[in-house]
């Protein structure tokens, strides 16, 4: 059981857009045990979509297509599955009357481009789009199934959820392949590989281990497969406990796990708030703090303090402190986590300040330099850390090990 | 002249990876006027690499490759290159060098894995990585290129920008494309389309129009070809200066513009600063803008005020307000967007206050209702939306109209 993915529009081509949908897809589509063979992005071209679909055709029982299904002159999928599968386009009474109450719900004229699409090739199963007017297209081929869908995320995650996976596994007899993903943080993706050499060499030709680096983190991922669900799951958790057993000092979580839902846990656990006081970070700690629903029960804000003033005027660093010893200083970040926590009456506080870049390096603290303070008034820890990377890395890595450190201090205290 | 790009990794074909690379390359082709014609991500397996690079090699001059380059053992990419090319590896004293120099640095040992990546296909120019330990490599075969890089971002950017573009630009004589993006916010895919049906109907056969719908924002891009630069340029200026007459005012900027550097650029002109009080976009909006280079010059900082605590003590947010309408209320932005001018002393503010859920909800103020403030304090305006997106979707396009309404707002005073 093979699928092909298929994204197709110019802006993918010429790089204007970052092609999610095929990582929604393939995630989804593992989920359920099915392995993506290849994803295929293609220009709104004709030829190009004819080809990309017999190629498809040949090598996956199942091809999920996005993309091209706009009111626009330049969307042409629909009119292309109906010539490959030979069919003409006909239209549909339930798609037209849900494009009327759509647009008198808005108090907007529906127009021709819009009204065209209704128009659906007769062979297909129509998928509703609550999200949007360009519904989904699911066609059956001497078993093979073809499924179309608009290419904006936000209606083709729906389209997925609500119509196509409860249609593919009714349809498919399905294997079962089960992931484990085992996240670490702290150390290179060579080193782990050294201290787990034995592990891999040892695991049952049903398992497989993958190593994927990301930005100062390494997930390990285990895959097993196999045709009876049970059996598969026992034999994953074997793998898994034995590699955690080896590396437990450097995991921070599991699968979907991010760190900063497993500090809203910690804290909720606990019982205790965070407040965060950003300088270099700019807020990108906070937004990313906040992005986890129900976070307003642990986490009270923060005060992003871009200026020298607003550092002493809203969390009450010292002028001497900054003439002393500058914004990036260990002092500085010292009397920032103390400010924060009293202001927003907090347990916990992260402080965050240094050259992002990139300009405002010096010889002393060039780009890159760091000052961090993370836990409590009287309990609190500082880092000094150097990173080389452009602003948004050094934005982004010092989000990361602030965050970590301060996972690490929760569970230790 | 067309280019395939292959990215290679099971975690691009299980999800778990979002393929950043493809884009990034496919923009700097185009740049060059080399267009994209094919995208392929496909399996960390030999068999698949093989067939992938027969498919590239017959229908492109170009072919660009990323991932599978790592020292462990899942990495096969360049011993597969090294038989599809019928060559053999060997050790690359330069390459060996500069390993034993990264190691040596970071007092770590060179594990005989890192000492592998020294290993090189005997026919191909080796092109040097100063971010990592993976070369990157370049084959010539009867007028074709095959590059093959790293697939860690970060090192194939620094890859792309050094050796493998300046090399591209030499090997081949590139014809001229051109494109031009106009940015627009607050106005449909179809609306825009029927108010430009005659410019698209009388466009000349070497320019094309393409809409690209994102989040909130469409963007149109016109692209050109031709042979002659100048002529290209002109004929493409001639077009956009057409277009942006009958939509100028849903235009807020052109090609990489980004909304916080449009703000930030009318704020330099003007010589004025900002601050932000955040409540449901918790630091998303300083978070943008904080990602300029250059920002500190005109914002000051942010007060991400969780709680209705922080809103009174960090904002000055009164009491009764709170009680009798509520913190997502027209009352409470006002009074957020004084007090937050007040404490960071800036000429103006963006507040905002919401429920972005997906808790949270009222009948009378279901989840996506958003109250925003903008403007200095004596000219203030204010604006209820509703959103009907989860959680992230509504933090993203609050924080989008609300630096659009401020932008606007900036050119009208």
């Amino acid at each position: 059981m093979q699928a092909t993915i298929i994204t197709i529009g110019d802006e993918l081509l010429y790089g204007q857009t970052i092609d999610t949908n095929s990582a929604y897809m393939g995630r989804e589509l593992a989920l359920l045990g099915i392995r993506v063979r290849e994803i295929l992005s293609i220009s709104d071209d004709k030829s190009a979509i004819l080809e990309a679909l017999a190629r498809a055709e040949q090598a996956s029982n199942l091809v999920l297509i996005t993309g091209g299904l706009g009111p626009t002159k330049d969307d042409i999928t629909k009119v292309t599955l109906a010539q490959y599968f030979n069919t003409t386009l006909v239209r549909n009474q339930e798609i037209l009357a849900q494009l009327e109450a759509f647009f008198a719900s808005r108090n907007r004229p529906m127009l021709q481009s819009n009204a065209d699409q209704a128009l659906m090739p007769a062979s297909c199963t129509p998928l509703r789009n609550d999200r949007g007017t360009a519904w989904g297209m699911w066609f059956e081929k001497n078993g093979k199934v073809f499924v179309s869908m608009p290419g904006v995320p936000f209606e083709m995650e729906a389209l997925m959820q609500q119509e196509v996976l409860p249609k593919v596994k009714t349809y498919f007899q399905l294997p079962v392949i089960m992931h484990k993903h085992i996240l670490t943080a702290g150390i290179g993706e060579s080193f782990l590989a050294e201290q787990i050499a034995d592990f891999e060499d040892n695991l049952p030709t049903n398992i497989k281990l993958a190593y994927l680096p990301g930005i100062g983190s390494v997930k390990l991922r285990l895959t097993a497969n196999g045709t009876n669900r049970e059996v598969v799951q026992e034999a994953l958790d074997v793998e898994v406990a034995k590699l955690v057993a080896q590396i437990d000092k450097h995991i921070y979580g599991y699968d979907d796990d991010q760190l900063e839902e497993i500090i809203g846990k910690l804290l909720t656990a606990k019982d205790k708030t965070l407040a965060t006081a950003e300088s270099c970070t700019g807020g990108y700690i906070a937004s990313q703090i906040t992005m986890v629903a129900g976070s307003s029960a642990y986490y009270n804000g923060s005060v992003v303090s871009y200026t020298d003033e607003s550092k002493q005027a809203l969390l009450g660093v010292k002028q001497e402190t900054l003439d002393s010893f500058g914004a990036v200083s260990e002092e500085t970040v010292r009397e920032m986590l103390l400010g924060v926590c009293t202001k927003f009456g907090t347990d916990y506080a992260i402080a965050t300040s240094g050259i992002a870049g990139p300009a405002g390096g010096t010889s002393d603290k060039p780009v890159g330099t760091v000052w961090l303070a993370y836990g409590s008034p009287t309990g609190m820890r500082t880092k000094k850390l150097t990173f080389k990377g452009n602003r948004k890395q050094n934005i982004q890595l010092t989000a990361l090990m602030a965050l970590e450190l301060f996972r690490k201090y929760l569970i230790e205290i």
